[in-house]
């Protein structure tokens, strides 16, 4: 069980900015485990992720922020510290297909993503019984044409589970504009194919159309454009004219699965910082 | 050196037609090295590419569209018979960026593309060498104002060394709808995204602002719509946020010679088939 | 539900084994859904598979073998025929680590692999709330000492369920010889290395210490020669100083289920055939 | 033109490093352009990369030494300093295959490898006519039965021409062990195989008769152990049975090209540090 706390920085870049945060951190006794920054110079903005063990670290968390307060504003800083030992409280959607939920419940008991889940959310009955056997509390939230209803028990549940994340595991509603624009950055969507390719629906419909040879699939934070979110992830499988439509749907499956799970991973780690509405992943 | 005959087949699917074929080469005593074929169950389409030694084979060339009729009349075929020993005389379209000629002409020279190469034509003079390098005649056909005017000396040009493939090298000048329904699945053009995302032009900006963490290059046919036609073949490399826009066009540039050179040896070695705006690689 | 046949074929190759076929089917009015044949000029062999629906087909698949004896005979062939109503029927063993059995259970369940799956044997008892939630009976076969002991138990087994196939999915003990000898091409392993490198025990430990830039994983038939049986699949994953030992077992978890899951699948379906040790996969 | 220096350090791992570093750059008023830094937990080992804009540093390179010395002791450092404006001297043998070669040439005189190539040396003659294309000396040393008296020459020139990097495009001769122990991770070499797998001669041939699935090359330093020094990078290729043994060669040799440039690319950037036998690559 790690016990490590998790800097995440970004600022205008200019000089000093690193010696402050190391002076700062070696001041304080704190032993580093991972940095790394970016810099993107055509914007002169500055990230960093910095990552320190808490045994020997001489300063209270909840210390922190007054303690790096005149280095956040020297630097003009937007911050947050993060704890390994405070887990994630993730929520999953899911509709129909269940592949992408199976998946996740699976890494979840094998400790590959470290987080809480307490609670899955469907649109649909069908995945209570997988729920059930993972031991997690599900809810069918049927949405009727009075969506706004069906949110608002969604908000109920996910503020008395203190939800810090929201994962969109093959949900085939939209959620509406209101309800995103309240969690920024904190709902993860996978998309059915290789983004800005095929957006909208039916994708592997179209690619089959179009008789392209690689079909991919994206997980993205959701925004309140469709598709248009920031891209945290995306992979391809090579497909040939051997592969028919369903072919390409189950091969897609893999994808959906691998490009979901690394992106709900990376952020549970507080390895994503956003951007100009791109990703740094400091993986 | 092979000597072979590769018989191109495509016609409504309906039972009988392997026996048909096989019947007619086996009593004329071919030899078969490969055969290949593809249903479309949905359209009710038959393709088939079937190639054979004609060391022992018991009917000349000149012969085979007389013998072959009934069977291609009783099934409604639409065929060609290629020889190996015809090399199919390309002619590579190139502009200032010549990563994907000197690519082509280096697995030319190393027989990996069994082809003549009767010219090159480019809009500027800064191939010349490259050219000469690899005894390739060089034409320098610059497009002015007057677009017409060049495709008429590169008509002119074509049809003197009997060309058969255009291939669009990173041409960055654009024919003429005229130009290009004259020659109907007989160019290829690389261009340089994973179509039909960032279709148009300089698509590694505009996949460096989205964000993706893929890019691809695409290989097609050219048709009078724009990246439209059928697809040949498609790769990726893999990006991150350490990647600038410059590593995308470097890194792109490998894609781009990948994917182009794999569309023409397929092309040469007659392994295409076009149905329904989509390739058969009968690889 | 698919009703088809599937007839498999090897021979010394020779002019018109495809013509004799081809005939004998379009004879017995057989409308051919897919076929696919290999020849391995250096020893001069043939390879076939196709697959008709029986719809129309005029032949009992009692009667086959006599209808097709002679041509059989002719050509010298060695062939068996399949029927995709009849669903194999498949063992998977496993011991401590699931993510293969979970991985393969979850495909059955979604159709993608079309089999039954009568027993999970495990020298562990951990599966056994996995099996139960797919309904699958499972049993517990310790290993001790007397591996002959547990090996009876697991032959009466496999014979009461009339078992074609057994998947070694992650299954940590090795079968005895004679086990395995009693089973040709019909157990399939799946090694966590990419094979031949790293053969045998540890290999992630062993590739960690290599520094090697990619990992893979290998399902094969087992033979009496560990890890020296016919390949059926490989694939490979990125890695990176960044990765540890444990970064490269879990990334190793993903590879494995996909070349075990595509190895099963491709068995089931009939699609694979075996010479020289090597696996001809007719996909 | 990139005016950089990077500095490259590895020590001990303890607190205080990455403080100790940023303030002493900070202090001489270094832009820094990247840092990033690799800690071996097991080992207890420390790796840092960081390079900075020489426009506003206020330290001339000569003294650089002198000032940092307290630092590096303090930790025990092994450090280094390279300057981008200082561009490598890379001399590349070639002997029959001239692939690489080629591959090389071409992205040197693109500038995607910012080096000199003042020697290109091989056994054979045949390359000569690429060399001269390139406008690079081309020296043909035969390797006789004296092997000693070849080295001679080859270190003769080498020296000559102030050669700090040698590339081993498929240079088919063995260099001795005293001369390789002469340049410890100084020459770059390109395994036609996946390494560990098939290590030693003809490995596509091994491959082919194997039936592996994927085929792979290997670029790493060269020591005194052949096909065991710290690997660089690898990658792979799908092959299938339809694949015949010059198949897989053609498909190895676009492997090679990019596993090795992308080697050779990375050394003379300053990317890469080795220890125990594994290669970090800040990338």
């Amino acid at each position: 069980m790690k016990n490590t706390a998790i800097l995440l920085i970004d600022c205008p870049d200019r000089k000093g900015i690193v010696a402050a945060v190391a002076d700062f951190l070696y001041g304080h006794n704190a032993n580093i485990l991972h940095a790394d920054q970016h810099q993107d110079a055509e914007r002169g903005l500055f990230l960093m992720r910095v990552e320190w063990d808490l045994g020997d670290f001489g300063l209270g968390t909840a210390d922190f922020g007054h303690a790096f307060q005149s280095i956040a504003e020297t630097f003009h800083m937007r911050w947050r510290l993060e704890l390994s030992a405070e887990r994630p409280k993730v929520a999953v959607y899911v509709s129909h297909y269940d592949h992408c939920l199976a998946d996740l419940l699976y890494r979840h008991e094998s400790a590959e993503l470290v987080c809480d889940i307490p609670c899955i959310i469907s649109n649909h009955p069908d995945a209570a019984r997988l729920a059930e056997f993972h031991r997690i509390p599900f809810h069918h939230i049927p949405v009727t044409t009075d969506k706004a209803e069906a949110e608002r028990r969604q908000l109920s549940l996910l503020r008395d589970n203190g939800v810090g994340l929201m994962v969109l595991a093959r949900y085939m509603q939209i959620l509406s504009p209101d309800f995103v624009t309240q969690f920024p950055y904190r709902i993860i969507n996978v998309h059915h194919s290789f983004l800005p390719a095929f957006s909208g629906g039916r994708p592997y419909h179209r690619a089959f159309e179009r008789g392209v040879k690689l079909i991919g699939a994206t997980s993205h934070y959701a925004t309140d454009t469709l598709d248009e979110g920031p891209i945290i992830e995306q992979d391809v499988v090579r497909i040939s004219h051997r592969d028919q439509l369903d072919d390409l749907i189950q091969k897609g499956r893999d994808l959906e699965k691998v490009v979901l799970s690394r992106a709900v991973r990376w952020h549970i780690e507080h390895r994503i910082l956003v951007y100009a509405n791109k990703t740094v992943v400091f993986d």
